[in-house]
């Protein structure tokens, strides 16, 4: 079997990452990037070529899975049920409110057209969910906890931004110790927004800024910012080009349940994730996932999957015998 | 559709889990246990019938899984391949090494008869050997590591309590935190076996029996022992019995992984169990899978699985629409 052949629509910090990825997998090769940018005025990580975005279905025979790197706002809701009629698609859409419709969206195109696709494959959604529900199946007696962080939110930090005075400014949303370890000692407690994660910003104000003001403002904020714990610090714009910088993240994933006679016997199950680099590791999962896409859609199967619908194997360039004998 | 109607062939201390389980998931019943004892006289925990391991094959129209709670030294080696004549069978085989020699037989057995057949599910072998399938597969270039503990190990245990002049003694592996802590860290350590575990073992004596003979037969012990740091504590009968009668286990899965235009970005995943009873989680494990065995099989497929072959969707009571919409 010949390599299977990707390509990147879109390119910012998560088509680099899945660029990266793809690198790392000898039985994968990167056909190209489409941009809706000038092509000329793209230069790729790694050297790929790259190609307008006008002009994608003239490759339709030479990708065998297509991953599309937009954003979730705007971009997938429309690219994803699109190129889902010339192409095998993965896509990371994350607004979680919106999954169902995303869903039925592209799985009509993609059963119209014969093609598979997997929406929402990251780390959340994507493999926080898949062990929310590997949980939550065996313990089906339990409370389940998600904590994020610490990482960078896109949304948080563009909310201070668009806040007068401010010139650059970044949010880290931080998981509250206490209430994991209240998590991890079976207690099962119930835990308010405020409980669960702290909020701490970090900005560069203008000159003259009225920083009492812009720090009331960031505090105040609706469903930002007025039901947590928020901490801002005002810092130079030289310190904050220095450190702030990083695209690092990560979460915890728990599941405390009870088993046996009297229901009273405590068992915890914790997954977690701490990231250098959120769309390095978000580029490497959906990369896996291609594979499977690749392979799912070689035994004929057509329509919109999940992580939930794709069986681990797939996801393994090693046969079923080689992961047996290793990794079982 | 009708309950899922599983049976439990074998009834020790995994057997009670796997009832207790059952009790926890209302779309499943319990038809019944299965003993070579006489039936008469085993008294199940919550009151289910009992019948003789001779005349299994009698219900075999009457249950939809069987779920087989024996031993991997000698019992399901010959159980699981000769059941799976006549059931859907999932056992919880554990001997690593002979895992591609049992999926054999098991594949065949089932294959011949149209069954389903689902083998060594539990924890390790199971969700760990999933952990370490997906982890692998996203981040390919880095390193894996299992710690197992703090918990008791049968096998030890026994080894202890076959040395003159143990009266009772039970062995407790446990991960080495500063090894753990330097797997975290990205290091990407080579740890040896003396650096990832220690062993530490409570022994009951005879009256008079020599106890610097015991502790030196026991540290020097090839294969179980002399590769350890073990620490031998000699306790009262009253003590032992007091305090050394718990079933908690767990261990812990780590993958460290590099990403990026350097491969120097590090990437942590991280997955971890702590049991209060490992008989009981290992039982919810069984169970949750026998829900997907019993869909596999209604859809037609047969043969041996693994856990790898399972789409985490089968797992859930729940509906495709609902797992999307709540856990996705």
């Amino acid at each position: 079997m010949g390599k299977l052949r990707i390509g990147i629509a879109g390119y910012g910090n998560l088509g680099k990452g899945v660029e990266f990825a793809i690198r790392q997998n000898d039985d994968m090769e990167l056909v190209g990037v489409f941009t809706r940018r000038d092509p000329s005025t793209v230069v790729t990580a790694t050297g790929a070529d790259v190609f307008s975005m006008n002009s994608i279905a003239d490759k339709k025979n030479d990708i065998d899975v297509l991953i599309i790197c937009g954003g979730s706002a705007t971009d997938l809701p429309k690219q994803t049920p699109e190129l889902a009629k010339d192409f095998n698609v993965i896509d990371s859409f994350d607004t979680h409110a919106r999954i169902p419709e995303h869903f039925t969206n592209v799985d009509k195109a993609a059963k119209e057209s014969g093609h598979t696709a997997l929406i929402s494959c990251g780390w959340d959604p994507g493999l926080f969910s898949l062990n929310r529900l590997y949980a939550e199946s065996i313990l089906p007696e339990g409370k389940s906890y998600t904590f994020w962080g610490k990482g960078v939110s896109q949304g948080h930090s563009d909310a201070i931004r668009r806040i007068n005075g401010v010139k650059k400014g970044i949010q880290y949303t931080c998981p509250v110790e206490a209430a994991m370890d209240a998590v991890r000692s079976g207690s099962q407690p119930e835990l308010t927004t405020r409980q669960k994660h702290t909020r701490e910003c970090f900005v560069v104000a203008e000159d003259g800024a009225d920083l009492a003001q812009i720090e009331n403002e960031i505090k105040t904020m609706k469903n930002y910012f007025d039901e947590y714990d928020t901490t801002v610090h005002f810092i130079s714009e030289e310190e904050f080009d220095a450190n702030h910088n990083k695209m690092n993240h990560g979460g915890f994933v728990m599941r405390s349940g009870m088993t046996g006679a009297d229901g009273n016997t405590h068992q915890m199950i914790e997954y977690s994730l701490k990231l250098g680099s959120n769309p390095e590791f978000t580029g490497s999962v959906l990369v896996c996932y291609a594979r499977a896409i690749g392979r799912l859609s070689a035994e004929g199967q057509t329509g919109c999957k999940t992580v939930f619908d794709i069986a681990p194997a797939y996801l393994s360039k090693l046969s079923g015998d080689q992961i047996r004998a290793s990794l079982l």
